[in-house]
């Protein structure tokens, strides 16, 4: 299966310590050795990085867990493959501009038969169904509006919407971004932790790195990680429930349904 | 001034001979302090790095040149800026994806008046008018060709006159990328060098490095390079012509015109 990992922060945050575990899921302790990729947001601008090789194997992967990127929208997968070949373009989180605006898109799971919804304006580079599914659903949205709604709510619902419909075609663990809130939704596994003030010490489970956060935070900060499993021995931690559908901006959680 | 480069290559080549040179005009030597970047095409694939850190400063910059990722198609970027402000999303190349390809462009000069052409499908997520300059190229071309037209050369003297219609805008010296071809124009500065056998030595003109081609090649690869200034000593380079469109496909030149 694919990890996934997200972020939504209040303040520009690196996300080293989770990344350093999702990595060592990437071929060194988990089954994932098919390529990784990240996108982090900064203002308006995004910036990924891609990789075919294990997230273990990765000199990006190294690079970036040295590399403090600091960004308030962070949206990565680790890929172990099970529809298309290991390739760069197979390799999420896929981006596309919509509005003007880049909308990054990491999914986990199968979904049977979204190859058979017509495309108009997006169109697949790589053989994945999870990047099909993301050009049904940002054309969706551009054919709903053809310019960004001025209520953002307009477009979450309608994001909750089509979530939906990918939900009920199989497997949907998903997480995207349009550089201003990070959309989440569950369908069979989902994790999700929001730290802030007053910050503890927490222990990832595999690596057993401690980290201290009240050392590297304000008391203002507000930070949310979003994984495909815990991966730390905090006890903050929740699963989102099968149908269930998230919007975080700063760090919180802004619109919540489930179905 | 923004420099280019871009690279063409019948066989997966490493470009970090030249972007060592180009990366020390990026504050280090040259006046271009506004960031830089580069995409690598790996089959359809394509891995961009953008930093608005200067060239030489830049610590993707410093990975970049000791790992030597191997593309057959580069463009890349390194930006003084004269429009729009010093950020992530003005840091060229620009990506877009059409036809389920992914388009690359990155721009050296100023545009008069671009910003009062009408854009439909695709908008720019930053300020600077050579991304506006491209969203109104894909425009154009996705609305003369709904699909990628059979004849690759229907496609190139589109372009051929679309790069015209921008180059009467103002000063317009460009690369661009679908991942199979590399397009580039002169408007005012572009200089090109193929290599192929027999390889022989070369010495980078700012900082004296030298390299011998013949122990990193085999007899059959062709390379080109394209860039805004000689890179190096060889007498090879040949200045393009303002007015000068060509398309290039393995590192040979498959497609020329001059307005």
């Amino acid at each position: 299966m694919c990890e996934l990992l997200g972020m939504s922060a209040n303040v520009p945050t690196d996300i080293c310590f989770s990344l350093s575990e999702l990595i060592k899921h990437g071929g060194e302790c988990g089954p994932h050795r098919d390529g990784w990729g990240i996108s982090f947001y900064e203002g308006q601008g995004c910036r990924s990085f891609h990789d075919a090789m294990p997230g273990s194997d990765s000199f990006v992967g190294q690079m970036l867990q040295t590399y403090p990127i600091k960004s308030h929208i962070v949206v990565s997968h680790i890929r172990q493959a099970n529809r298309g070949r290991v390739c760069l373009e197979n390799t999420h989180p896929f981006i596309r501009e919509l509005w003007g605006r880049y909308w990054t898109f990491a999914h986990n799971g199968q979904l049977k038969g979204i190859k058979k919804q017509p495309l108009k304006f997006y169109h697949p580079v790589g053989s994945t169904d999870s990047e099909y599914a993301f050009c049904w659903l940002l054309d969706q949205l551009r054919q709903q509006f053809n310019v960004r709604p001025k209520n953002p709510k307009t477009v979450w619902t309608f994001i909750e919407k089509c979530f939906a419909e990918l939900r009920a075609m199989g497997v949907f663990n998903a997480l995207m971004s349009d550089s201003q809130v990070l959309y989440s939704t569950c369908s069979t596994q989902l994790c999700a932790i929001t730290r802030k003030a007053p910050f503890g010490r927490a222990t990832l489970i595999h690596s057993g790195i401690e980290i201290d956060f009240s050392a590297v935070t304000t008391l203002s900060d507000v930070v949310t990680v979003i994984s495909t499993e815990k991966l730390t021995s905090e006890a903050d931690w929740t699963c989102m429930q099968p149908g269930e559908f998230r919007v975080y901006n700063n760090g919180i959680c802004i619109y919540e349904a489930i179905q």
